[in-house]
């Protein structure tokens, strides 16, 4: 089997820097087939923004995966327990949070992985990045470099020598105003976004989790405003 | 957060190899945790083994996770594609054959190591074979060790610098033959496991796919009847 070129698959959340990334694989030419998870998330807004973020890029297919992430438990975004607020921004990538949820990215790029295979996609996009972030472990570079290393052995390509997967992160290394301004250039809409770990019921996003005080710290030096606030005002 | 030295994970399919595991894990001192998967098998009969031997040996959990990797397809264990009969034992390991799930090894230990992570458990077991196996790429021991590397820098291990989790693979280098007498001497009880890719609708192993093969050449070669067969006669 020959991979394609141009097909990706692209891990969209919903949130800024997913729907972000699908903008960046559609502009770089792949066809993108885009994953989301229904994984027991206390709220369904980001599943809502992934849709419409599909919908408006006009995405080859978009597949929505039910996992039950909280047979587990042990995360505040899955279990009953209180997302913090308010927290120190320069303190977010010294600590590991309660909003960390156990090897979901590596459970998520598992699944990206089964799809690529069998479309014959050669890359899998995600938006993990490491300098704006919550201090999670598996959104590391090093995590990276190690799932792409693994997956390339775990497929048919480690065995018959194909064209090896790529794992591609291209906000890897860019600030959340870097990844703003590149959004907005490629024609995201941010209104339909929605990165929130704790929206209220109208959806509208709580702006005192980490995720919204990333974003809100994000617009404000990108010199702009976010229009998910204007959307909800 | 200390990790228990006593705890496990181990993958249980229900088959001949991940219920010698189980029986080996126990054996070796640990608390063994079980996990299962309905994944869209195209029969039970595994399942209903995979609780047979949760029970025998009286675990203290086993849960059985429901994932649905018939979204991707690409499997005759999971599509409509028919099952390969009478193969050639020794031409097994030559070629990925057609009841290769993509990336189902790796999805399941990723599920895997999110239950150890929040169990603070620091081991995972999976009954993989690089001898008498069917040629899946996932079941390779470079595949494992690249997994483990990725699993550590996964998790919390990997940021706070605690005990690195293991991959135990305790039947890597054992022939089926070996495997067989391992688990007899471990009170392994045979009749209650199935490894058949296509069994009847009685539950009975076909006798003819690649599992049945090289299950039967095992008890063959270890001087052996299997009871699974005097169970169906």
């Amino acid at each position: 089997m020959i991979k394609s070129l141009t097909k990706a698959v692209v891990l969209l959340s919903g949130g800024l820097d997913s729907s972000t990334v699908v903008a960046i694989a559609q502009d770089q030419g792949f066809e993108v087939y885009a994953l989301s998870f229904s994984y027991g998330q206390r709220h369904t807004a980001e599943l809502e923004a992934a849709k419409a973020v599909a919908k408006q890029f006009g995405l080859t297919q978009h597949v929505v995966v039910d996992i039950d992430l909280r047979r587990f438990g042990g995360s505040a975004l899955t279990d009953d327990i209180e997302v913090p607020k308010g927290r120190d921004l320069d303190q977010m990538a010294g600590d590991i949070p309660i909003t960390y949820v156990p090897a979901r990215n590596t459970i998520f790029l598992s699944y990206a992985l089964a799809w690529a295979e069998v479309l014959g996609a050669g890359h899998i996009f995600i938006g993990v990045n490491a300098i704006d972030y919550s201090g999670y472990p598996d959104c590391r570079p090093e995590f990276i470099e190690a799932f792409e290393r693994m997956a390339n052995l775990a497929t048919r390509a480690g065995v018959e020598g194909e064209t090896a997967l790529r794992i591609e992160t291209p906000l890897l290394q860019l600030s959340k105003a870097q990844i703003i301004r590149k959004g907005i250039a490629l024609g995201v809409d941010y209104a339909q976004t929605n990165s929130c770990y704790d929206p209220l019921a109208s959806g509208a996003p709580c702006n005192e989790c980490d995720a919204c005080l990333l974003r809100a710290q994000g617009f404000r030096k990108a010199g702009l405003s976010d229009p998910l606030i204007s959307r909800y005002a």
